[in-house]
């Protein structure tokens, strides 16, 4: 704690934000939060990132926990600035990703006018926050935000909101707050070591479920030696935060996604042990499926759980079985398939990813169904990371993109979208623009809910009509990638073959900023 | 209520809905809402409007009440679909807008799994729901429906949310409900009546403050009435929900936004009666400013609130006051000024607009600063409506365009924008493009959130530093509106003269669609 003269409560929450190490800020700002954009003006060391819709300011937040595991700060405009950046929210919180947002609100004393932007904020933001508090007074905002940023960096990372009255912002402060540095991540028991040890060594058909913070590739090494020890399965879900995965890194197969087949794979697994995971289910119901995915005959056990510090939980149980020394199983080859050439297939895609990929690059997937195979395909392309949507809200990747970008600036991020998911926050392409982030966009022009479309076969519609098919069609009009790209900024061209994507891919790659490639699927 | 054989619940809630005269349905599905998307694809009568974007959605549903006195249901997709939709939501439930939102959600069995997907819908719906349901089962889906159009059609209109379990859309259903005809607007009392009519008639100085539904072509006439014969003043809030103005038609003046100006207004004003209104208060707090803006010496009369039936009201009013048989007072003749030359500025912009508004238009007025005196100048117009932001959330007007031309396809809709406003809900472009609605756009790209700019210097910062002004400016790098437009279908040009504006303007009225025009001022 520091005693400052001539503070407000905006400046001394900036300090404050700065001593416990957040020196970045989403923003999307409005009138009651002017105090702290003076504040941001005024004391330097702070990145403000400027996004013109909210949902990208949650998203960076969250792709920027993501890539170095500290939480970044939004700032937001009242309830409905929150309520834009909901959905981002939902799925950073999904994601165990820590986030400090700062929402202004209208000076404590205005509240009881009901002016037109009066809203329940901290209704706002409860379902999606795990830690909501609006500061009361410009002398407590600075300890406030100190506990915002304590709650945010727990292990799992939570949502922290944090609403600043605009007279908390602009009266006397006195206390800038570092926060406590957060405590070690627990540990799991040596008796669960010991039980789960038994367990592999049992001769029961095993397999481990990692996810989580058990995806780095120390602790994916660390499974594939128990693998080899002990020959269990492994497995990861469908969608996770990131994946360490490559050429030389252990390779681990996905609970797929479409339920049927999920089930198939479940029943070859056995009893499950879950690290960082927790037992598969659906993520939708359906007639006449099942919820839960576990066959009758298995059993899930608990290992180590989100947040749990799992690679001293990984070497624990494989010192116990004896397996430090056995080389890593399922450690996949390099693999580099030629280029293909035609009209562009999902498979063809998915060879020029594998092809193509850059050492190190960060892959972020919102694909959906264009992509569904990628990662499969991609096994054995240079090591790089690769990130799904924890939360299931489309119109996370450009968001995502930013924040990953902003957290690794020596990296290449390749995004992966679908054109109805990249259109909810199409607004981020702009702020790639303006970061110059080195961010190549492949957005894959189906012009349809693809998805949609086989969901509702799978409800019972074989022949839907034409009122369905145009609502899930989004191709009257066409959307032009190349002309909404380049009105933001971004350098972008169309393809329909595949040897024009490997091209453009090579020089969006080669490009040092955004470039948006147009692929015709 | 009927009885049917084979539906099922989405089947039984679309049929209720259409008893209903809820024949609009604004989209962004998901999974979860396909047994309702197939229910629409097989029961005709529900005209399925689809949007990128829930913002887009919600604010559709805004701009088909304000013209039809009707609600609009919407379809969004679980918590993430609906937090999207909450900002325009806001707005509408400011303006007095009914709404029925159906929003998905899982089957009820499968929420205890905790797919990624699962919040708490309700927590999310709250804050800007006057009233929020989950139907527990396929069997009351209808009653529910029929109770969330009564609700939504409630006088003043009501935001009803209604949560609909994939089983609940699923299992079975026997019955389709039609809601209850609405109850008639509530009457002023007579003793009110005669007690503002005394008021009036006391000599002291008064005026009249009219809002909401009081702002008819038809009120302000009998508010005109009573202007003539007590000599009383009359005003409207800076922001409305529909004001019926132009030549001919009894023109009344704003209480600015800007706090200063708004205390002078009120000084001279004297005690206000309201009629559909609030006592005014400031738009935010400021330091050292007042958040209520009536001076000391005058105090506000109640004599309507918003949901009363204003024309009866005032009606009776006059007729006590014996004012009927007078002339209505400022009643607006006819103005057009000549087209100005020379680059764009505010000034010119309003006089192309003062001139060329065809008769029968419905404005929507989200200019922000560059239209701060676009009111003023087009009193004089051709007779048409204006539609302001009530709530304060930016970005509502692309998709109120959206919902205001589905509701009055023959009337020629024009969207007024900021940039920065703009582009929040900017998919709506690609909406007005699919629906082929007519409706011109003039986007003024003045680079910034200008507003915002005056708003620091209000809390101090006389000389932002370079952070400051970067993050309230858009201009890095420049947004190509024309580029953006016709990516989503939307014919588009730039202007940078008057003489440009105004020959794009007159192509753009002339187009049977819709017609962007960037304004670089």
């Amino acid at each position: 704690m520091t005693n400052k003269e001539k503070m407000n409560g905006a400046e001394s929450l900036v300090e404050t934000l700065l001593a416990s190490d957040v020196d970045i800020c989403f923003t999307n700002p409005g009138t009651s939060e002017m105090h702290f954009v003076a504040a941001l003006d005024k004391i330097p060391g702070m990145r403000c990132v400027l996004c013109l819709f909210e949902g990208g300011v949650t998203g960076a937040a969250d792709g920027y926990y993501r890539m170095t595991g500290k939480p970044a700060s939004t700032l937001l405009h009242l309830a409905p600035g929150l309520g834009n950046g909901l959905a981002n929210l939902h799925n950073a919180k999904k994601a165990h990703s820590g986030i400090v947002n700062i929402v202004g609100d209208h000076a404590t004393y205005h509240l009881k006018y009901d002016a037109p932007l009066t809203a329940d904020i901290e209704g706002v933001a409860g379902p999606m926050s795990h830690w909501v508090k609006t500061s009361p007074t410009s002398e407590t905002i600075a300890a406030d935000g100190a506990l915002a940023v304590e709650t945010a960096r727990k292990s799992p990372g939570q949502i922290a909101t944090l609403i600043l009255p605009a007279d908390t912002a602009w009266g006397d402060a006195h206390e800038v707050v570092t926060a406590k540095a957060p405590a070690d991540k627990p540990r799991v028991s040596a008796e669960t070591i010991k039980k789960t040890a038994g367990l592999l060594r049992s001769g029961k058909t095993m397999s481990l479920l990692l996810g989580g913070d058990a995806l780095t590739e120390e602790c994916l090494e660390l499974a594939g030696r128990i693998v080899t020890k002990t020959g269990c399965g492994i497995y990861i879900d469908w969608f996770n935060t990131r994946l360490q995965r490559g050429a030389g890194r252990v390779q681990v197969e996905r609970i797929p996604y479409v339920v049927d087949n999920a089930l198939k794979v479940l029943e070859a697994a056995g009893d499950l042990v879950l690290i960082g995971a927790k037992a598969p289910v659906a993520f939708f119901a359906y007639p006449e499926k099942p919820s839960a995915l576990m066959p009758e005959n298995s059993l899930c056990h608990d290992f180590a759980v989100v947040g749990d510090d799992m690679e001293a939980a990984l070497q624990a149980l494989a010192a116990e079985l004896d397996a430090l020394a056995s080389p890593p199983a399922n450690v996949a080859e390099p693999y580099t398939p030629p280029l293909p050439t035609g009209p562009c297939s999902k498979e063809g895609i998915a060879a020029i990813l594998a092809n193509m990929i850059p050492e190190n690059a960060v892959v972020i997937d919102e694909s959906v169904t264009t992509g569904r195979e990628f990662m499969r395909a991609t096994a054995g392309a240079k090591p790089h990371d690769w990130l799904n949507n924890r939360g299931g809200s489309i119109g996370f990747g450009l968001p995502l993109a930013v924040g990953a970008s902003i957290a690794c600036p020596d990296r290449k991020v390749i995004a992966l979208e679908g054109d109805g998911s990249a259109m909810y926050t199409i607004q981020s392409l702009w702020t790639l623009a303006r970061e110059n982030l080195d961010v190549t966009i492949l957005v894959f022009a189906n012009g349809t809910y693809n998805i949609l479309r086989g969901e509702l076969t799978n409800v019972g519609v074989q022949n839907p009509g034409p009122r369905a098919i145009d609502m899930l069609s989004i191709n009257r009009p066409d959307l032009d990638w190349v002309k909404m790209a380049t009105g933001m900024g971004v350098d972008a061209q169309k393809v329909t073959t595949h040897e024009a994507l490997a091209q453009a891919f090579k020089a969006g790659l080669a490009h040092p900023g955004p470039y948006l490639i147009e692929v015709v699927v």
